[in-house]
């Protein structure tokens, strides 16, 4: 049965209210950037993150590009950023002319702490009040922490203070992470809202989606009206057409925010059949050799809106490679985990810090079939080929 | 009773299918960035346009950004543009780390040709087969042609293909002339269909919309497949996540694709009532010394989605700002045209010639009404406000 039918990497699931919601949108007339669902989904996201200003964008891409853009970067300005994320934040920091600096993950993918640390104690130095480069003797404006497949960052609490002293803003990509949480100083925070600017995607592949859109949140006034500014074409005189600063057009519609809406409205329900397809997974998967499926960190609640698979070739007997080639004949859609960008073709030349342990994961690491409609059946399924497909020594 | 309304500018009008093909959108699981309405609206706008290739993009500006990345630009080369455009044509050069060079506009707000002979003859010279900046010594490698409120420019057939000789592309921003033809040696052209590449807005304010959105439309293939490359974050290998280029998150959503497809279904409809709209206008207000409402220049058949009234404030007797205050007083929005990009704080130190023309239209013109719902006796009210307000020597 289960061998006709494709299972899908992540699909959206919808839940018959983005039809009301939709419909509502066009009986009103507001389907652009002003109207009811944009500022219900404001306030439904501030409530969520506990954060006291959401911007609403066309994507995540264009939140990361105006997150870096409020901070008034100089041309070269450099910004850290773990190898291990989406393409997208990388591409953010070259929109804006800066470049990046890349760090390393822990096995959980994530954000190294303790390299950061080292790599700012050996190389860097300060001035004026700001962190340089040794090597290059630029100035270093941020660290865009990535709370990646849903798992929050493991937050360093005294290097945060560290880089708030010394001007260096920290941004946090949780593209993926709306309903994740982190613990900092005991305190249970959503991702996104533990730096100066939080960056969400609302993309289809994500925990919930608006058809396409990103938002931006924070508690910073100056850098909420500077990203309003920025992302409605910086107009300064509507009346007249007076721009002063290069805008973007980056607003989310009405439309868009409609379908996001309602699809929030259950981001509970959503997130607590993802901890169980999760579960499922790790429960069917881990005890044959060589397979590891990620779990949430101990400072981490994560919304599992993707799983990742851990191949140690050696012990499985198959690579990588060899599994998502024999999974993908089966009709089970999957995919490697993101190829580190200091190996990008456009960013090879920039400066990276010690990367092993993006590479190593790289090579051995898959994502799985994690949506919605995911059905225990299914994931039975999917385990049972896996685990059958590994090769006796 | 009409004092108590406000009359807006320019707003959308929804005929009803656009519910049905979003309920639609929802029942079939596509939202994001594949789906029927993205191959049905590319396909109409195809036939419309009568151009091969049709990339669906989050919105006009974004249209023109890859438009002009799809020529591969090198650091500081430069564009020439007419400084009487809304804004994002010239931010979409500097996106790109281009130059502008700010060229005037005839009396029908459109790019006057025979200056933009005149700058290429007295301020250019050939090297390499390339046409460069005498006094900047910079490439040129564009020029873009803004049809601008609907009304197309009236093409030079000779220095078009003296432009195509020496590397010149060129971009035409039709992002408000969906449904607007020009003439090109008899033959009858839609508007961004005869340079090199045209850009489409359907912005809530435009002729239709789709929420949010744009395109671009060519008949060039290497461009066309590098704009859809682009749009889509380069992805060279979408399993192991490599992209070879800075790429960029730029794709309508098919939610937005169907809102878009139904109105496009509706052009010929809205396009008929706005020319109405427009020989209203112009019926009413053209016996009025000093007001001159803007018509089709003899090449061009336009959309007519916005009115322009131009304003002698000698012999009306009140100035432009004066007009727009006291029509805004009446509760009819208004607003001034673009303000001349030579002079936005931004650009102010980029090269210009000429631009006379357009610092006299932009003292003297104002945006009327324009909205398909837009009734006769409300045409009638708002002429008779402008005519009454005149002021008698």
């Amino acid at each position: 049965m289960q061998e006709n039918k494709k299972i899908p990497l992540s699909e959206p699931y919808f839940f018959g209210e983005e039809k009301k919601t939709l419909t509502d949108c066009i009986n009103s007339g507001w389907v652009t950037t002003s109207g009811k669902y944009i500022n219900l989904l404001k306030n439904k996201i501030r409530l969520l993150t506990k954060t006291k200003y959401v911007s609403l964008l066309v994507n995540c891409t264009s939140a990361l590009q105006l997150a870096i853009r409020s901070l008034n970067p100089n041309q070269d300005d450099e910004i850290l950023v773990p190898s291990m994320t989406f393409i997208a934040s990388v591409n953010a920091i070259f929109y804006n002319n800066c470049k990046p600096i890349f760090l390393d993950c822990d096995e959980d993918y994530l954000l190294d702490f303790s390299k950061t640390r080292e790599f700012i104690s050996k190389n860097t130095f300060k001035k004026n009040g700001y962190i340089f480069n040794k090597k290059t003797k630029k100035r270093i404006i941020a660290l865009i922490i990535v709370h990646a497949f849903g798992n929050c960052v493991k937050m360093d609490n005294k290097l945060i203070n560290f880089f708030r002293k010394n001007k260096i803003k920290i941004i946090e990509d949780a593209a993926g992470s709306l309903g994740s949480y982190t613990k900092l100083q005991n305190k249970i925070k959503h991702a996104g809202s533990v730096g100066d600017i939080g960056c969400i995607s609302f993309n289809g592949n994500k925990i919930i989606t608006s058809g396409g859109g990103g938002a931006v949140i924070t508690n910073n006034k100056e850098i909420y009206n500077k990203i309003n500014y920025l992302s409605n074409q910086a107009k300064d005189d509507i009346l007249n057409y007076k721009h002063d600063e290069i805008g973007y057009n980056m607003r989310m519609s009405n439309l868009n925010a409609a379908v996001g809406y309602s699809q929030l409205n259950k981001l509970k329900l959503i997130i607590k059949k993802k901890r169980e397809i999760n579960y499922n997974y790790y429960k069917n998967l881990s005890k044959t050799p060589g397979l590891k499926i990620l779990r949430e960190n101990e400072n981490s609640y994560s919304n599992y809106w993707i799983n990742i698979l851990r191949v140690n070739s050696k012990e499985y007997g198959r690579t990588k490679n060899d599994l998502i080639k024999f999974l993908s004949s089966k009709g089970v859609e999957v995919r490697s985990i993101w190829y580190p960008n200091h190996l990008q073709k456009a960013f090879i030349n920039n400066q990276k810090d010690k990367t092993v342990i993006s590479e190593d994961l790289f090579k051995s690491s898959i994502c799985l079939p994690s949506s919605y409609s995911l059905t225990k059946k299914e994931i039975l399924y999917i385990s049972k080929l896996i685990t059958s497909y590994a090769k006796k020594n």
